[in-house]
């Protein structure tokens, strides 16, 4: 019995991604696809590279459209998923890739985002410490932002094993699906071929609480972020540079060796053998996270990198994941670990 | 019961490619990975984006090595395939992704490639007209060039209609992976990022001949062909652009029914709803080709242009596709045509 | 005594690249720099590469602002040059770098633009027979489109020279750019990076006219173009291979002297060594035009390749030359044929 | 009377950006080009960016060749410079563009170059504090690094005005050609495109030293550098995202009066108002230095972000700004502030 699932959002690059990715799921079947300003159109104009969607048309997003589902994604503005999740009934599994329900703070919430903070949904990144437990058999699930994704997969063993000071320094460069397909001059293919730029520098960007949340809640301490996102030019992929100070005492074997152990049973995360580094290319389009770790003994720092497609692992394909813990499915259901390269 | 496949020059573009595609074929399991000057490596430091294949060592490419397998893919340097495949036996289906077997005329292949001919297999691009027949229950098949077939699939419903006179200009844009992963000053990054350059100008590319045989083929007469190949600032793709003066009394309703008549049941070719035109971005890493055509009054010309993925259906798409169909699976067993895009 | 100049559109890709260029011109003292919806804002946020003039405002474009001035640089949307320039006043040079005042034929404007003919002015193309000639004193110069200048300068030798056919068969690639700084989905980098697409196939490009006004003029008899533009993944460069079948009797030698005689004396165009092609990075941000011809003995075709930078001597450089020659300034003022690469 | 310059190593990255830079220098006449394996070759086909050189011939690197000159541009591998120094003669300016002479520590030459300390020459980086003094009349130059050159202009107004701790965290993007000509697997156009990857991990490339040495000078104690460099998809360009934790007490105010002190007569150096970011399209092809400042006081730290194009004011350029200084010429002759964008 096929899982029926339904896209707001459907134009967009984050529902475009998991649309790509539902596409070859053998449990699902695909329903309604809705949509805002590009309601009435044919599908095949909006996303010309779902072929088998092409003969398709964008509907409105309305609670008739959305029911009668299974699973409904939410590729939606941010501050518009709860309105839209409250029409579609408890035995709906709602899979919001906003970010809506990631944060555990309300304060945090609120001053990020300006508006009124509308909860807390089981958190889709089963690979912290805990996660798995929480999407088992959950009607709702909150998609991580994808820098969070990335930073919290490349830190995370060494707040768990105690190897880092919680003071952590990460800069990070995306492609610029992260962005969107919102027309904005910096956004234009004119501008972003060829340059590397920074934005939201000093503490600004969004993504910056959760990932103190996430970060904190495995070191047992609060940790500070100091995050710096780049512009990069390419369309997809997020390469995550993060460091922190070493614990006293620490050494490149105990480093190694936590991250040995907290990735030994994934599937998705690959810590690379020494000697190499990861390169967002070997996961385009994967739901893979390449992963490596160093310790620098002259600055006494842990410096751990991680590459990932940011909309696959960082946004779609970690909701399907989500999803298909939440359903009871294999976790790698419909999902790759092969990039598509060169 | 699995179709053992081996894999002759793994290292490489193509051969990448084709494992990354087999990967994900149900009936396929992948035997021995070999290679030349890299025999010896980690599969996982030349092929960092196949995952599932990083702890694999790449074997030297000897008869020892791809003995015992169901089917071999050849991704070798030109004249090389003809003293592989005999050691290989006659009950194995050999699938050569090089020039080798694609030419008929002894002449072409001499003139072009500057050795002795070794023959003519089966041509693996089954939207020709009867090249299905030819390829089922074949033991052997030799692979088109990316750019013929992105050539031959824009132009043949133009012959076969008997639309266009015979003498087709050609202006085609690749991808860099389109010349291998050979170390030429002139495919470094930094000379191919910002600009397109053509190269072969003049009659002088080696993909001319079999333009020439298979639009000729349909056409029934002989087609001259004027062909331009450019590098394009990508990693993928092919973008042709062919055109042929219009056959007189020709309309655009003869042209467009043509295609349609044409395409109506092929399933890795979509001939775009007017008013849309391909681009190679929608079809990265799939096996599909979009085709759109127009016919220009003023110039009486008829314009086609297909975008293909130069690794997937210009190389190891239309290998696995061609090995599906000789094999009896269903044709399209492990492809699809969901481009990862943007 | 310098000679003093503004810039109407001077937040879009034209208007920056001529303040680029004025910016380094020993005569030229910068005025005001105009424009609509940006007015009013710092010039350093919109143009932040010209540092000299970070520190500027944007007027918006009246005939005040723009008084006073000796030269008045229009880079504005097509239909509005000819409601300015009659404000300025008969002895203010006016180069127009839109598209009014380019066609010679009302008709062509009116099918191509859709709205009144507006007049003809001298035409920027120094290079051309006759052209300088006519720019000499001149106080009113349209600027050449972008592909009309690579074509012309690509295809006139051949047709000057009598040796090809009336029928040309052109495919142009263009950087980005060249469509400005419009805010269309298409245009988003997230679509363009990795991508080569075509636009206007068919005879419906608004360049076609002006390039059949060129050819013809040199070839003494109406030349056909079928003209196919496409998009590139880099900010600028455009490539055009031009072909067309040869006359009758005509050799590869008597191709190559009539290049060589075209552009013997020319300070920007160079034809390049036989057996070297055009890249249009070698021309990035320069003056320069690099060409090469083939004479394709199989198919008969005169195959001519040439590459510019789209905004300099597609654009901002050819209308500098032309004010050059129109002040009775050195044509090479200013200007410069190197090429910023890699 | 003109100086008359040569360059050995001039079919190289470094070689043809200070060449593209003597063509526009007001004082200079190009002499000699020299190189190694492509000795004998036309200039044109090895730099066809260089037009006015294009009918030059390679020369072999020799004393013979360099003899004669008043100024000689090394741009050769490292360790090598030495040998060609000594036999210039000691009224010769050399200006060596490779790391031999940048380290005053031969320990630390040892240990990240592998061969004996060739000696120190006077630092060409004119905005350190005291290094105009010592570039002045000097005949021996060693221009620094490319990094090191971002990120000392990024970082010494902190450490000059005594408001960050030594330990600096540093993550630079770098476009391709600061990796040079070389033929080597991972910086093929293939490679390179949609992809950011990280290298020298962990202290070990050789620009750390050199970075510790000026931060060190500037701060009266020595400083640590955490340094990850990583390889963007783009020709030109670094953007070096630096930070340090603030000394106590320190405000934004503190911060950016620091910055703006420092670069208030800086002909080259940028700093952006607040609110704007910089970004390396801007500075492509110029001599100029974007820089930002930002105090995250969630985090505790400076933020220091600055953008230069690696192989102009990265290599070149600082080539050339310090022959200025060297030669009593006006720092800014033959180089440029602006930026060739889009």
């Amino acid at each position: 019995m096929a899982v029926r699932a339904a896209v707001a959002g459907a134009s967009g690059y984050a529902g475009g991604e998991v649309l790509r990715l539902l596409l070859g799921h053998p449990e699902v079947e695909i329903g309604a696809l809705t949509g805002h300003s590009n309601a009435g159109q044919a599908f095949g104009a909006l996303q010309p590279h779902l072929l088998p969607l092409a003969d398709r048309v964008l509907e409105p997003t309305t609670a008739e459209a959305l029911g009668g589902h299974d699973v409904v994604f939410l590729a939606l503005p941010h501050g518009q998923s709860a309105a839209v999740a409250e029409q579609l009934g408890d035995d709906v599994l709602v899979v919001d890739m906003g970010a809506d329900f990631r944060l555990e703070d309300a304060a945090d919430w609120e001053r990020f985002y300006g508006s009124a903070h509308a909860g807390t949904w089981p958190y889709g990144l089963p690979e912290l410490p805990g996660a798995r437990a929480a999407l088992e058999g959950s009607k709702r699930i909150a998609v991580p932002g994808c820098y969070p994704t990335a930073v919290s997969l490349a830190l995370f063993p060494a707040y768990a094993g105690g190897l880092a000071e919680p003071e952590a320094v990460i800069v990070a460069a995306t492609g610029t699906s992260g962005a969107g397909k919102a027309l904005k001059p910096h956004l234009l293919g004119s501008e972003v071929m060829g340059s590397m730029s920074p934005y939201g520098v000093g503490g600004g960007h969004r993504h910056t609480p959760e990932m103190m949340q996430n970060l904190g809640a495995v070191a047992g301490e609060p940790v500070t972020v100091s995050f710096t996102p780049t512009l990069a030019p390419m369309a997809r992929g997020i390469l995550a540079t993060c460091s922190a100070k070493a614990k006293p005492g620490i050494t490149a074997e105990d480093v190694r060796a936590a991250y040995a152990k907290a990735y030994a049973d994934e599937p998705f995360v690959h810590l690379l053998p020494e000697g190499r580094w990861p390169a967002t290319a070997s996961v385009h389009g994967s739901n893979a996270v390449q992963v490596q770790v160093a310790y620098d003994a002259t600055a006494g720092r842990v410096i751990a990198i991680s590459a990932i497609d940011n909309l696959t692992k960082g946004t779609a394909g970690g909701a399907v994941q989500s999803m298909n813990i939440a359903l009871g499915l294999p976790e790698d259901t419909g999902l790759s670990t092969i990039g598509v390269a060169p």
